[in-house]
């Protein structure tokens, strides 16, 4: 099909560090021109833009940000990993027409180095869930169950934002390893969802009990604590992880928007229980595991096609709608994935 | 030799749980019967008595207790590992006059299983030595080094409670697999102890510019940190561990005498340095790797042969002494290893 390519494009860009939960004036939007490709590299136009909680660390400002990237610079366009189609191709092994993967960020239209690309097979899996759980969100949740995690039959699996890309995907395999599966989710709807996902049990973290919830669906403690978002719910799970549990940490989406240092949290008492239980811990970023994507692609492929996976999508239309949509996302008002469809989908 | 027995004993006993640091009343002395062994247990003479922080958890009544052992209860013996002397056997495989290491208490004799014991050969190694370097602090300090921290030529390995049986057998070690050793003691006496220890520098966890001291001798970041004490000295230290550090967790020496929650330690910050620094946390008791014995005997044995490995004992004569020496101990007193000799050593 052939593209006409404006000269100019609609932009996002970083306005002010948020102090805190990021406010629609953290944002702008702009227009600039549509670069041209060197060699190696090729123009993408943006079809679709992923909105993952890591970003809040991104924008900087948060009392705990740790990241090991650099703050996105104020005035630049805001990250994001985003599926596209390629416009113009200065590369090998790139031609117009090829939908890939890559991190084009809040715009139209990004120039990106053909190495930061994949390429994607429409005719696998919908485009779409590369950003999701065909994507860095799906192997996260994979390599850190399998890998770090290590469920074996029997054994509770407890996984917080359970009803998200990664906590959804952690629960489903751990079900198909014969584990027991708890998700931990904010109210009564999201509860409900664990259910229909195939969770044993859901736990409510608004909920006033939601200690003794948790204590109810973690009658013989836990064996796998697969940690996303920390806070009081890490202070509930951690007393319950049981002998040789095993912790992988990726992410703490409760600290993204945090504000001066986090209350509460007994350290020793967590060193203490790590050591009469034999604990391990074990932070990650998916990169350490892009190795083995086969696996993780060969495993969760095939789950989604025979429907023995179910993963749960939910589109916005329009860039412009991305920072409301971002910070909905921060305050967990989403259902699984979601995404800002940027520029029409080719391949739908 | 022939050993005559007699019919009563004296003993310490746990009189009343600390509220904080142990005091001399929390002690009472008594005098008890000897028992007799039954079929496949020896009664043993106790030579020597180990003085562990470990045993204030097992004393109850800490904010932080989370043994995985009871406590021991009001009124019974003291815990305690000990060198003895068989006096009597009822069990295969014993003879009187072999020395084994178990775990008599705080006695002058205790029955024990034939199973509980390990008979101890005084042509290898001083008879002492199985509390200290050869013993549960030694295996400790060895597996959690190499089997967890698994130090690399180059690295940087932290070590607390430097000066001490566990910590200046790390440091030794990680000496000989080609990393950077550094220590932290408290005091100038301990630190300047730790450069004839062979560590390539000493920090004083007393001094009021620690963290800057840590900084300064950590210039690289931490690769390994095994960490034994919690509390300032791990706020100072996570924050400088590297990208894949490891840290095995044997102990939290800190918090064994603390009275309410610990202050301070941000639990947010922590999990997010643990994520984007991609670092394992792994606590574990020695039990776990005692299937590694003879790898352990055999590079520390050796070691200490040749002069190559050294290890300091400090040795306190009489049981009635025990009290006042286990809570010097807990303030961290002494240097290198203590013990209470109970008895005379008949292979000195």
């Amino acid at each position: 099909m052939h593209r006409t390519i404006p000269t100019t494009q609609r932009r996002i860009t970083l306005a002010a560090r948020p102090h805190g939960v990021p406010r629609p004036t953290d944002f702008a939007s702009s227009v600039g021109p549509v670069p041209a490709p060197a060699a190696g590299e090729v123009l993408v136009r943006t079809v679709y833009l992923s909105l993952d909680p890591y970003l809040r660390g991104r924008m900087g400002s948060s009392a705990t940000h740790s990241s090991s990237a650099p703050a996105i610079p104020l005035g630049g366009v805001m990250e994001g990993g985003t599926v596209g189609e390629v416009v113009v191709s200065a590369a090998d092994g790139f031609r117009p027409g090829d939908m890939v993967a890559g991190s084009s960020g809040w715009q139209e239209y990004a120039v990106q180095p053909a190495t930061a690309l994949r390429r994607l097979d429409p005719a696998q899996a919908p485009v779409s869930t590369a950003l999701g759980v065909l994507g860095m969100p799906g192997l996260t949740g994979w390599a850190g169950l399998v890998e770090i995690g290590g469920p074996r039959p029997g054994e509770t699996v407890v996984v917080a934002a359970a009803t998200g890309t990664v906590g959804s995907l952690v629960g489903q395999l751990a079900k198909r390893r014969g584990a027991r599966a708890v998700g931990i989710a904010g109210g009564p709807a999201k509860v409900a969802r664990l259910r229909e996902l195939g969770f044993d049990a859901g736990v409510d973290h608004h909920a006033p009990d939601f200690t003794d919830q948790l204590a109810a669906a973690t009658a013989d403690g836990i064996d796998v604590y697969f940690e996303n978002v920390g806070g009081k719910v890490w202070d509930a799970v951690w007393p319950r992880l049981n002998r040789h549990a095993r912790v992988p940490v990726c992410g703490v989406a409760s600290a993204y928007s945090a504000v001066g240092p986090a209350a509460g949290g007994d350290m020793s008492a967590l060193l203490s229980h790590l050591v009469t239980r034999s604990i391990m811990l074990r932070g990650f970023v998916f990169h350490e595991f892009t190795h083995l994507r086969p696996r993780f692609e060969a495993e969760v492929s095939a789950g989604l096609r025979t429907g023995e996976l179910v993963h749960h999508e939910e589109i916005v239309d329009g860039l412009d709608r991305a920072p409301d949509a971002f910070v909905g996302t921060l305050a967990g008002e989403h259902l699984g994935k979601r995404l800002v469809r940027v520029g029409e989908d080719p391949t739908r």
